[in-house]
């Protein structure tokens, strides 16, 4: 095993049991429940901790929510519109082959409908992902400080993660070439534009490691932040290459989060794979409705998209400011380098304390930066007060 | 392996190499995918084909859709209202902990909060019950003729069917049992009432069958139409033995299988099972805030089980007038008996003419009969008039 790997499934004695097709018997004085053995190792950890969560903890709403990289612009009027209609028929369970959205997004992108398979979320369609493809000590790629949720999937499978750091704050694709033709892992996550970083890779630089990737590999793409990038960034559409599954939502900057819809699209055999085991009633009507009518409003995602980038100058602006880097950006939010994982820590503090959710990567050397989304007008004014009265009490930089 | 059972992944070799841990190459001219063994081998069939597709496939729609399941007297004004004020914060995710629901469940059905697992409705739970139980060849029990989509779920996990025969239509909880304990199966999943015969048994038979079940076994109780059950059917509560999850849902009497929100109660040590697994931004914001008013308004949900009891009375009554049998039923449809798997076909595809959507069962001996969902008014006239025109041109009744 690869020194830098991580053992998604820590106990090793249940993963040999399950290997033998045997269970272990329980000792801990909990009930004999009959789990696997790989889901009775997994740990009880959740990818991250809703702002709800800390709202009852702290027995106080935030006043500026910009830390989950939500859309502060909403959805389109068309969507909302559309979702109030369907939910007339509430009753009704969705279709399942979420047939009349494939075919616009189809139209939209230039593919065929066979092409896509719409689910409830990105998150939902990394585990169908990975669990098409990994199985019990099956090598992962990705980086180290990317999407914890795909981290989650990975180990629900009882896949080995390799992580491999990022090199100036960006995905290091020729690492991630490396690690994946070292391992043979079938399966590596990239997203692009980033996320917790906010940086992204131009599609000639993208295309160039998709090609050096081995055939029988998959590649994720995560794309959730697409919508946001300049021109140049995407790579074009191919869905003759069984190599790349891309992965888009409404949950960004169709502002449509709450109502969980997404969609992937590659290789109509990759898709294939997708509807042997997503749960095929699991699109709710109203999302299936409201995602046509905001697919349709591209004029309002055009001035989310302005909005954005607006308020991404705004944030960089107001840092360089206060003497602070901050890294480009091709999302929703801006990161901002504090120098020090103390002072990271201490800002997401004093934020909180003053009524502001914000989030910071969670491993070295990214942890040095917190994760500033773009808020609304009020939002932004009380982020910024609080950030320029914390900054002075943050512990010193290191050196 | 017993000889009734059903190898739910049916390519032995491509199994027999997942247990190796190697890869078997693809030679049918189709792009090497890194799918594992399992994946690969599982056909690309669907539970069930959804009422849209049918009415894209005749190019006309339906005038009665009464053959899902789903509710004709839609969702509580009171959950409608609430999806649509929580539809200004679409572009938040919902919470992950699903908090406020999850304590008004508790105090509802008098457990704790810690003993609910929310998720996005049964489907997405079996899906969870079933990866948090099964690996390659597990046993798991059923009853032939139950719920499709549970299979489905089985075979996505390698799991290994054994379907137990109803007994004059009913689930025969004696030879579930019996199976359970010849197979050793970890997993044994009944409905209560059931679907698609919509009969029931009582609580303290039902208990009965719980207390037979050896410590190290999980029983999946489908109560997906509890609501619709006289008292004295649903066993009472009882979270302290870990051999039960219960499974509930917003979409059948509450009206909102479009909003995509169900629930299983169990021992914490079941539901911290279902949480190392779960998609955790996976339920709704809309479908939460929607489940905590239609919960609260319970004047609403007597309303739709006193119109149900009147459907239902209508349905049997009708087909007694028409010198047939109808099953009694515990659920919000009732099973009509045309006396042969002929003749419940003609029916079906002439309902289907006649613009009426309803479904049968699909397996001897249950596929005698059709299944008819108590629909409005409307609806029930068209049903009736179709049914009544169509009844005499069935095929003759064998024997």
């Amino acid at each position: 095993m690869n020194p830098e790997s991580t053992a998604a499934t820590p106990h090793a004695n249940a993963i040999a049991a399950e290997a033998r097709g045997t269970r272990p018997q329980r000792t801990d004085g909990h009930p004999e429940i009959p789990f696997t053995p790989l889901v009775a190792s997994l740990p009880a950890s959740i990818p991250f901790v809703g702002p709800e969560a800390l709202e009852r903890a702290r027995n106080a709403p935030f006043r500026a929510r910009i830390g989950a990289n939500e859309s502060a612009f909403g959805a389109s009027p068309a969507a909302l519109a559309a979702m109030h209609d369907a939910a007339m028929r509430i009753s009704w369970y969705g279709d399942p082959e979420v047939h009349d959205l494939r075919q616009a997004l189809a139209g939209h992108h230039g593919v065929r409908a066979d092409e896509i398979c719409v689910d409830a979320g990105i998150d939902s369609l990394l585990g169908l992902a990975v669990r098409m493809t990994v199985m019990l000590d099956t090598p992962v790629v990705t980086s180290l400080g990317a999407y914890p949720t795909f981290n989650y999937h990975v180990a629900g499978s009882g896949g080995l993660l390799h992580p491999v750091p990022y090199r100036d704050d960006l995905e290091d694709l020729d690492a991630l070439a490396e690690r994946q033709a070292e391992t043979g892992a079938p399966l590596v996550y990239v997203a692009n534009p980033d996320n917790p970083m906010g940086t992204w890779h131009d599609a000639s630089r993208l295309q160039d490691f998709i090609d050096r990737l081995p055939g029988n590999t998959l590649l994720l793409l995560d794309e959730a932040y697409g919508e946001f990038a300049p021109a140049g960034v995407l790579p074009a559409m191919d869905t003759d290459d069984p190599r790349v599954l891309r992965l888009r939502t409404f949950s960004k900057a169709y502002g449509m989060a709450g109502a969980r819809i997404g969609y992937a699209i590659g290789h109509r055999d990759l898709i294939t794979g997708l509807n042997k085991i997503r749960n095929h009633f699991g699109v709710s009507r109203l999302a299936q409705a409201g995602a046509m009518a905001a697919l349709g409003d591209q004029a309002f995602l055009a001035g989310v998209q302005s909005a954005v980038a607006d308020g991404r100058r705004r944030i960089a602006d107001f840092a360089a400011g206060l003497g602070l880097t901050s890294l480009p950006s091709a999302t929703n939010f801006v990161t901002v380098d504090l120098g020090g994982v103390e002072r990271a820590r201490a800002m997401l503090e004093s934020l909180a304390a003053a009524d502001v959710f914000i989030r910071m990567p969670g491993v070295a050397p990214l942890n040095r930066c917190v994760r500033i989304g773009v808020g609304r007008e009020d939002e932004m004014t009380v982020f910024e007060q609080a950030f320029a009265r914390a900054l002075p009490t943050l512990p010193r930089p290191p050196g």
